[in-house]
């Protein structure tokens, strides 16, 4: 593996997933004869680029594509960039394509309240509380109709998205922490709104545009903090408004939670409103019954991936909605059971190469977001919010049609693995278990019963090791060592099948003082906080511990944790971390390790400019390492 | 050169460039043992990577890079994405990158204009009758002071940028010619603003999110059509306003411009804000007092590339204003005659190095743009439209200052060569050439005086020859073959300074019909457009005829050549082309050699949709031959 510890393969026995499930059907699909993402990771493997893997390859423009390469006596790129320039400039395109993903999902999240306001979605207002709460911290008016408060919410986010550089977002001067936003404007980096963040830092990587290094990573800060303000926390806020702030219950995960004698509608990305909008619909027992006719026990929602996530936080088990599957590396394998009828893909996270396994499987593929586009399926549902009730309704009738076709010809393979996971923490979901204040937390975190909180956020890769290794392998280390992980993402599904975030995790695997106040407060040692969208959400948690303390976000026991990143949204969620002033342990290196300046930058000299530093490493151990001792530094400072 | 001739340098002497002025000032720099985007090309030419080349090279996430290679077992990235997806994507996002940047330009456009009604610019209000057509053309009551009519067209334009997928621009509804939307709509590309385009685009190109080659081509074809109508239109039309509709008129080109014992400050970039606010300073008498006092003769404003071409279509030669000294590739050469006193960076097209001419040829230099940034550069004035008079003034000061020094330190070499050229063609000028109607171009046209028009709209790069090389010859090619031109960009500045545009240019160059129609109209045969912004500029003229033989702009005698072209803002130049259904040659080849798929759909299957397709090649003859082939079809085709 490209990055993985020396000696791995033998730690692991060569498996390509810690999953048992995972690894099972990879071991079906592998000998179906099925191309799938774990095979094809070796011939890459040997082919692998080291000039892009170190991030000093260009393709940008026709003076290119260019290298660095000292010995070759290509010291900079045609055009004159240097190397820490160039790998920057990379970085920050990378980075835009994750704000630019959030701010998708953040504009369907506010056209949708919208339009629930105007009674045109099957949805309705749920948390009246934090829609009201919402509005008043946006300066509007709440002496009104639920509806007509909606509306006027939804038209104010959508504003701050195209905020301009005069007028920069309410959201960042509302949500972020006092000291932060000194620190910010000092820096330069007090962002717009994102649409401009996107626009012009997309423009920045034009060739011949913003050539320095510095200058670059800034604006990536800048991004980030437009990122997580002005699209995540709004879209998350207004998701809960709409279908329910999480609370914490115990849900079922793992391919187990598939009954192949059911039509199975699974819902795959990131975006909820067609999972949602499907599980209404096949509450009604007409529909039931319908699938019931055509042989069928019934209609199940199951969610994969963050969409999964999305629906797991906010909806108890029932006989509809059934549980999560896992994370994206368990997406073919989850096809090859044969007890999938749809795979409904919303945004994003939908390997391109499908078809195949819509063919041997009998799952039909559907798109139901204009971003999501599988070679070879036609048929595409994009969400529009005036339409969703009845796009539900035509998937249900795909998946009945389906089921048919799908009992006829397969026999499906289902592991018979199910994982119980307590999901659907929150920032007033931890207030309400702590009886409403922080101090219990932060007495706990005085007395070193907890030492420290880390926010482990990302996806899976098997770049360092197998599927999900390093992230439940580092999840493991923290808890032993008494530090609370709240987790989002791809990553978060990995330990929710992990059993980690489990009723038993704290017994199992957290260290004397935190199964204390595990047991005590009867959570587990990894709160199950969401999905990657969600880190807007631990950030508040985060923001209301250092506004309890009075002291800035920097100065916290706190660290964050990418122990096994994928992607573009995973890096912008970091960028914000490091203008938030954490710790940020990213696993795999990132492609800059051919930019010298970029590296110390990073890795050192960003600390004295907002308190974050980026910390590099693939082995759990020592990640687990360097976190504790930043951590245990933190509370020295505070004389904790 | 990567994709050069065979022969060629034999052909070209070893030469880096076409241009004397620039072969010498290289020459000289050279000497001076200054790294130069000339002598980088050779060390890259020998590491040039051919995945990258062919498009199938893929960095974005983790479990990469990646590589297609049928041999080694690779023939679908780890993710599982196609050759034809994996160049198609860096395509596209590519693609939006240009769009950003001219999204960019337009935002600054409108807001000057806005800030302008309000009395905060130092600019005002130049073209009335245009400011009356544009408010109307958007339902705005003209029945106003100028100034309430000027702001509330750039609120309906900052607007525009922003117009949801449910109702679509008006820019494109307005501007459009209507068989094309008609198109547009049942291919589903007819577009969203600009932003959300941008948005959408970038965030299918994360991960996991469109990976198929056709759905990720269409993305582009109406991002392009959203560039045009949403951005680059809006934002000339606004230009027009503020500071005159471009007219014909005798100018100067070349670096013979330049007079050491002035101080000189030079415009590069695309935005020309800045440049026209440092004009406007200038005049004032007491300004050139104070340079005089400093022992120059005065200050002067020269222009460097787009926003030199933005002020060389609207201003006359004065004391004040010299004209134009060259494209992009000149900049280093340019810096190198130690005659320049500011160099003043506006978006887009500063290559990275510039600082060792900075201090080699006391040179200063300067940002005047947010995105614009060159390492080691600490001071910038970035835009703002209600700094921009003091912005001016801080730079003349700058200017004077640096004379001083220059005067002392460096000895000049200037290349004595100034070229005539005739600037300042817009489809209101032409027409007004006409006699205000159409009907003589169309009797010329139909009699064949005229075979057609090719729009050529593109950069500079070294990839297929020397510097103006491939633009330079075809254009004469073109002309000789009787097929008038209509230039923007880069290699409109290269046409220009190679005598192309000159007032002689038709007795020198163009065949005989060509030729007599030319001096019975008084015009060169290259009709200088202006920049590659003025694509939108370009197509007005095109819909214009399109629209008077009422047929669509696919059946016309018009083809579209980028023959050198470099980067992001051409590519997105012929995506808008191939919406609109030209014939577009374009050299450089694009990475897309490696997805076999993707070019059978752009050089063939396109066609067939849009009625635009995709022709290559790198020999000007050659292009010529395909140009003139296509043009005589659609000749036939029309029955003329």
């Amino acid at each position: 593996m490209a990055d993985a510890i020396p000696g791995i393969e033998e730690l692991t026995g060569g498996k390509v997933s810690v999953h048992e499930t995972v690894q099972e059907m990879y071991e079906k699909l592998h000998a179906d004869g099925m191309s799938n993402v774990f095979d094809r990771f070796d011939p890459q493997e040997k082919i692998r680029c080291s000039f892009c893997s170190d991030g000093v390859s260009c393709q940008l423009c026709t003076n290119g594509p260019c290298r660095i390469s000292e010995k070759a006596g290509a010291e900079l790129g045609d055009c004159g960039i240097d190397p820490s320039a160039m790998a920057m400039r990379d970085m920050l395109l990378r980075n835009i394509m994750g704000t630019s993903t959030y701010a998708h999902h953040a504009y369907n999240a506010f056209r949708t309240l919208k339009s629930t306001g105007e009674g045109k979605t099957p949805f309705g207002i749920t948390d009246e509380n934090k829609l009201n709460w919402m509005a008043e911290s946006l300066g509007i008016d709440t002496n009104q109709k639920k509806e007509d408060i909606a509306i006027q919410l939804g038209d104010a986010l959508i504003d701050q998205l195209s905020s301009n550089y005069d007028e920069p977002p309410q959201m960042v001067e509302v949500f972020a922490p006092e000291p932060r936003k000194k620190i910010w404007k000092d820096l330069a980096i007090y962002p717009a709104g994102v649409m401009h963040e996107i626009k012009d830092a997309t423009a920045s990587c034009l060739t011949n545009v913003d050539g320095d290094y510095v200058s670059m990573a800034k604006k990536a800060l800048r991004a980030g903090i437009a990122t997580i303000y002005g699209a995540q926390l709004g879209l998350e806020m207004v998701q809960d408004i709409l279908f329910g702030t999480p609370t914490p219950h115990e849900v079922d995960t793992d391919m187990g939670i598939l009954d192949p004698d059911y039509v199975n509608i699974l819902f795959n990305g990131h975006e909820p409103w067609t999972g949602v909008a499907t599980i209404y619909a096949a509450r009604d027992p007409k529909i039931q019954q319908k699938a019931k006719e055509a042989g069928a026990k019934g209609v199940r929602v199951i969610g994969s991936i963050e969409t999964g996530q999305e629906l797991l936080q906010r909806f108890e088990m029932d006989d509809v909605f059934r549980g999560l599957t896992g994370n994206w590396l368990a997406i073919e394998p989850v096809l090859a059971t044969g007890a999938v009828d749809i795979f409904a893909m919303d945004e994003n996270c939908s390997p391109p190469n499908l078809k195949p396994y819509e063919e041997k499987y009998q799952a039909t593929l559907v798109s139901v977001n204009d971003l999501v586009r599988i070679p070879g399926v036609e048929e595409n549902y994009d969400y529009k919010p005036t339409e969703v009730g009845n796009i539900a309704n035509k998937l249900i009738e795909m998946g009945i049609e389906n089921f048919t076709e799908r009992k006829e010809k397969i026999t499906p393979h289902v592991p018979a693995r199910i994982q119980k996971a307590v999901s659907g923490f929150s920032t007033e979901a931890v207030l309400q278990a702590l009886g409403g204040t922080l101090d219990p937390l932060v007495d706990v975190i005085k007395e070193g019963n907890i030492k420290g909180v880390v926010g482990l956020i990302n996806c899976t890769t098997l770049a360092n090791g197998p599927h999900d290794y390093m992230t439940v392998n580092l999840a493991k280390e923290l808890v032993s060592r008494d530090i609370l992980i709240i987790s989002g993402g791809c990553g978060n599904h990995g330990l929710e099948v992990a059993g980690l975030t489990a009723p038993d995790a704290a017994d199992k695997y957290a260290g004397e003082g935190l199964k204390a106040v595990c047991n005590q407060l009867n959570i587990p040692p990894v709160l199950s906080f969401g999905t990657c969208t969600d880190t807007g959400r631990i950030s508040m948690l985060v923001t209301e511990l250092a506004n309890f303390l009075e002291v800035d976000t920097s100065q916290l026991p706190v660290a964050v944790t990418a122990p096994q990143y994928l992607e573009q949204k995973a890096t912008i969620d970091a960028m914000f971390s490091l203008a938030y002033g954490l710790y940020t342990h990213l696993s795999p290196t990132p492609p800059v390790a051919g930019g010298e300046n970029l590296v110390n930058l990073l890795t050192d000299e960003l600390e004295d400019l907002t308190g974050g530093k980026v910390a590099l490493g693939n082995n759990p151990q020592k990640a687990a390492d360097g976190i504790e001792e930043h951590i245990i530094q933190k509370r020295n400072e505070l004389g904790i």
